[in-house]
């Protein structure tokens, strides 16, 4: 396996052999580490001592196997001032694992203001002048280097959110299907970090890239079918389930019902017309219009959770409307309109923007009076003023925390700086504790407890630390192996699984506990990032507000004392 | 003495007897003590859980001493996030001590929206509606409160920017001779933090106040006597002396000679136009046109810096026109006009602004591209933004550091959240010292090396620690005791003259050593503070810029390594 070492201060790219003290790392686990290892963490984000590290998981680069094929993108991140791991659907996880490249990792800054993209094939990779991309969105980005490149290159991209270096800009990554760029590695400003680095765009092409090893090839392919066969089977996965049917909208009407779902800047936690923007409404709107349900991302998911979204003409608005998006950007600003946050989707993935960090900015500048909730051709406004580079637009643009300091906001739901996603931390809480004291920030992917409302009360005091500790673990196990979320079930249930998988491809001969300490290593290692960083556990907190405004309807408050969260870092 | 407890919450007020442990604590130690003792240093500062200090220093209220009036204004500042004392001339801080007050603690926040004022005289103090002050600025604020309450009452009160909570808002205190809110405790944000209570101004009357004891009257009076007689003898705070003939501008040609005098967002460490702003060209100008030189802000001092700046027909513009707002408002914006720094000075000293900070973000804003450097009309305008609540306005309002970051600059002067003051910590590398290790973040009150250039070489890496360190711990001492840092001579040539006045007023047979230990003890109770707020040597830094970008005409660097900054904060 190799590294790509990208220097953009001499506009250079080096290949080198992985250190061999890597080995066990992919993903997240080696953004952690090579992070910690490489970059000074009290630098400064957008300056040339940060890296930006692309990594496929362990997993990555498989065709046999289903899920597996995330992207990874890491750096200190500009919204957090912490390590930041952002992962993404889409085919350039797979693709780098093809070409054998255990990450791309960028550094420094050009001297001069240059725009570049980075060509990676089979036979090396270049830094090419890319400024007839530049202020160009994703989508033109992508339709360009499609004209040049073909189809069926992988690409992950900026568009002028991140040229601008707005922290909550994100990097898109194109889907397998429709090969448009509707995923993104959203969080935590890692668009604005690559923007820092004069680097719009990565085009990769696996084309001729031989199959990769296993060392044990039986032992993997037997994982790799029992992985996918369990996927089919599941009840949530598999072909009637709500994943596949309802892809993440499929979790809307439960977080209502518990009374957790963003609404009107999480002054609610249900949302009266929930049933306008919920999983069935969707599939609903979609096949009646003709659109798609039951894409795929990745080449080779069996679970296939995505859609186009059409409009009433059957043409496409955006791939894939997911369930963040219709929180953040629907019940959060008050707005009940498929359509609308369809089109506020497109724009936020155009100019690459994290739609969830933009949701909750704009619905603390609802809240401030700039706009009133539900106003959706308000909130369109408001994204053109990003655009626009206005300062408003760049106040939004650089996320909740921020917008909601400036417009002197009441509420304002981050954690570490970064917007809540579409939980209300006060009525579940386990995601409260996820929040306050994941490395992350808020993150619904860093130890979401959704899932584990019938085993823990969501309300309860009880058995959040512990709760949110154990979903870090299994997060961390799929961030760096570049397992999707979804797919989480048939590995949580049999960790052996998931320790074949990886034996089969490297020959490490892992059992279970090698397994849990590498996920414990993730989450150490990220936190030793921060603590140099200038973090303690001081700052594993959530907005007082939210410890003291009850929520309706459970008029619940984020109660979890201080030595309780403590419990959930213990010996990070 | 006695400390009045001002409850919002209930709005209720208690004068209790202040605790014994606190007897050796004034002003700036007080409140450092207070802090740590009595708020949680996470607590959000502009949330229920802060407290806002009003303190005199040890030797306030008493009439024969000069220059000891000032006040001391505290809490966790929303600018920093750390501990915050600002301090101010003015007649409030000798009322307080006259009314045998050691501090006045506002706790809380109303319920509802109100605003208030604190109505103190020797009957006691009573907080009473201010709704008709709501929205006024600070010169139509005192002009109704001086029309209730008479001239001879000191007010300090806050603008619109304190009331709408932006972190640049300082608190306005009334000059002796002019009456006018001239003096501001500027820094940190406390304006924002006194908004947040609902508070707008405190009336402070000490009419019939019995005067202060004196444990030793005899070895007080002759201390104090020593001490105006040094003042006016001294070469540069007596009647021919710099200070009196320039105030506070006597300083900007030195500055401008060693290059680390703040030019056009603090690109270049000259200005051309030095001279057109500089203290003679200021005294001249005033006297041509019949304005005053050597008005006194506190009864007694026999220093008498300030000034009353006047238009060309003799008609006040702003009382005192001094160094910091003559930079930052004059050569930082490459304007070089008195008259237009003066109508920015009194615009933001009627807002309730902190002139630095504020100097601060528009040069950021005019590097930005948001206006022409020298265009004094613009910078009007920018102000008029924050008055009139505009989000650009509100940005600006927040100070440098958040509009450098929301508007993508690269060059942000401050320090831990903090605009620098008007010397370059490049040219002047002690300043720079403190800049990053003071508690207080970029203050030039907190110590401050421009005195002592011919002793330590401003360009060198040698002894800026530990002249940092010295320097710090002298701040510390005027601080705690109410000395005007002009006055600082005859106490640093000779401790034993304060330790003199101290025994004199108080009989506590200290000796030089004990003074040492009190001061070093303000510098370790805020960085312990600090430290629960979530400090660490990691934030002793100033931002990368500063160390790598070389400053014209010096071309220097801030180059003093971390090893050498963490001497400055040893042992705290």
């Amino acid at each position: 396996m190799k590294v790509l070492r990208v220097d953009m201060n001499r506009l250079d790219v080096r290949s080198e052999p992985a250190p061999t003290a890597y080995e066990l790392f992919g993903g997240r686990a080696l953004i952690a580490h090579l992070l910690l290892d490489e970059i000074d963490p009290t630098c400064e984000p957008l300056g040339s001592g940060n890296n930006l590290i692309f990594a496929p998981g362990l997993l990555g680069g498989l065709p046999g196997l289903s899920s597996a094929g995330r992207l990874s993108v890491g750096g200190k991140s500009p919204l957090t001032g912490g390590v930041k791991e952002a992962n993404s659907g889409g085919m350039a996880g797979d693709k780098l694992g093809r070409l054998g490249l255990k990450a791309v990792v960028v550094e420094g800054q050009p001297a001069e203001d240059g725009l570049f993209l980075l060509h990676i094939t089979t036979h090396g990779a270049h830094l090419l002048p890319a400024d007839d991309l530049r202020g160009l969105g994703n989508y033109d980005t992508v339709a360009r280097l499609h004209e040049r490149y073909g189809e069926e290159v992988a690409i992950a991209s900026i568009g002028p959110a991140g040229e601008m270096g707005l922290a909550g800009a994100g990097i898109a990554v194109t889907e397998d299907l429709t090969k448009q760029p509707g995923r993104q590695a959203a969080r935590g400003g890692l668009g604005a970090v690559m923007g820092s680095k004069g680097l719009k765009a990565l085009v990769i092409d696996d084309t001729g890239a031989p199959p990769l090893p296993l060392a044990d090839e039986d032992l993997f392919r037997r994982a790799a079918r029992r992985f996918a066969q369990e996927l089919i089977e599941n009840p949530k996965t598999g072909k009637e389930g709500s994943m596949h049917l309802y892809g993440t909208s499929a979790t809307m009407l439960a977080v209502n019902e518990i009374g957790a779902l963003p609404t009107r800047n999480f002054s609610s936690g249900q949302f009266e017309a929930v049933q306008e923007i919920c999983g069935p409404r969707l599939r609903e709107t979609i096949l009646a219009r003709g659109g798609k349900i039951g894409v795929r991302c990745m080449a080779g998911c069996v679970i296939r959770c995505c859609n186009v979204f059409v409009d009433e003409n059957g043409g496409p608005i955006v791939s894939t409307l997911q369930y963040e998006t219709l929180v953040l950007l629907g019940s959060n600003l008050g707005i009940s309109n498929l359509d609308d946050i369809a089109r506020l989707n497109y724009m936020c993935n155009d100019l690459g923007l994290d739609s969830i960090e933009m949701g909750a900015a704009i619905g603390v500048a609802m809240d401030a009076g700039l706009a009133q909730f539900g106003d959706a051709q308000a909130a369109l406004n408001l994204l053109r003023q990003v655009k626009e580079g206005t300062v408003l637009g760049r106040l939004l643009g650089n996320g909740a925390a921020v917008t909601g300091r400036v417009l002197g906001a009441k509420r304002i739901p981050v954690a570490r700086g970064q917007a809540f996603p579409a939980y209300d931390p006060r009525a579940l809480k386990g995601n409260g504790v996820t929040y306050a004291t994941s490395a992350m920030g808020a993150d619904h992917t860093a130890g979401n407890a959704i899932g584990s409302v019938k085993t823990v009360d969501p309300l309860s005091r009880e058995g959040q630390a512990e709760l949110s500790r154990k979903l870090q673990r299994i997060a961390a196990m799929l961030d760096m192996t570049g397992l999707c979320l979804f797919a989480r079930p048939p590995v949580v249930d049999d960790p052996q699984l998931m320790v074949d998988l990886l034996n089969g491809r490297y020959g490490w001969g892992w059992t279970v506990e090698d397994l849990e300490r590498a996920e414990e290593d993730v989450l150490r290692t990220e936190r030793e990032f921060n603590r140099r960083a200038g973090f303690s556990e001081v700052h594993d907190r959530l907005p007082e507000i939210f410890c003291r405004e009850p929520l309706p309807p459970r008029n619940a408050v984020f109660d979890i004392p201080p030595e309780e969260l403590a419990k959930t870092t213990e010996g990070l």
